[in-house]
């Protein structure tokens, strides 16, 4: 499965993104994600040192900031 | 809803985008987008620790320094 | 007006550019654009806290390292 | 052969892979890779002064951040 | 004259280069430069505090790296 | 010649390449290189402060992270 398939299978769960810039850290539901990987993320949330650090909703990602995507168990 | 197609929808309300720098927030509202997610802003301010530093007015921001935007209710 | 073309609009008027990096800031006539956001500035000068810092002349930015453009009154 | 079928060549295997960033650097099985350097590693683990840092399973990363890949022997 | 016109406009005559990073400025003979504005240096040398530093000779610049490019009389 | 052109006709040889980050550099033969200049490097060391810092041997380079590329005599 490609990289970009393996994102689009993501979508409905919970995923953390890793974007470019000092701990800078999200959390949110997957919406949707095009083949540039921008990603439009629902219920969002920053994390900062593992604890919730302030509430987004909903949220789109430019995709070529991001560094890495893991899902959330 | 594509995270593009998402932007769109925005279009004529007030969003907050953060660019990449230190502390590089900007809010206006959209007057218009492209598929780069090139953004075209009108009232724009910058932001800092929430408050309202410097008005910019009509704004061209270029789509991939941007990290992410969310809109303002 | 999409965003590229609000900025070809500004040909021939001065604007104030700012590139990735700290604090960089440049403000030039505009005499060319393309769909890249490439810019070829005239009478470019370095501003830096508000003030002239350096006279550069004429001047090619690279579009891509473009955090926002604005034009100056 | 070309440095992303040089790539391709690793998948099954161990990879090192560094990341835009301060000391980003991340291993893991190679899963697959597209033509952008885009990377969906398994079992993968933060690496930091050459210690495992974090483990983080099934990671996507995205090509344009990568600095550079080494396979690991 | 579009930007990337400009560029290939002072083929064969000295310009200046700012690269992203913290002061990377190089001098040299333009050679060749194509589309991206990735750019073929001769004679080139680093500059800092507007003293030549170092001597680098034939140099390969990539452009999306580029911050500006300056002709030097 | 292109600076593409100008990097291909360097393989088999020694190069030095500059990536972007902090004293970056790294040091090896070019086996090959693609349209995007992604290198994949034999032999490569990693070099700072003009000293032989860590043996990688076989590297791939994305290119678009690459600042500039000079050949080693």
């Amino acid at each position: 499965m490609f990289p970009t398939k393996k994102v689009q299978s993501m979508i409905g769960s919970r995923i953390r993104v890793e974007m470019k810039g000092d701990n800078h850290l999200l959390e949110g539901v997957l919406e949707s994600v095009d083949d540039y990987l921008n990603l439009h993320l629902l219920d969002t949330v920053e994390i900062a040192d593992e604890e919730r650090l302030r509430s987004l909703g909903s949220v789109v990602l430019r995709g070529n900031n991001i560094i890495l995507i893991v899902p959330v168990e």
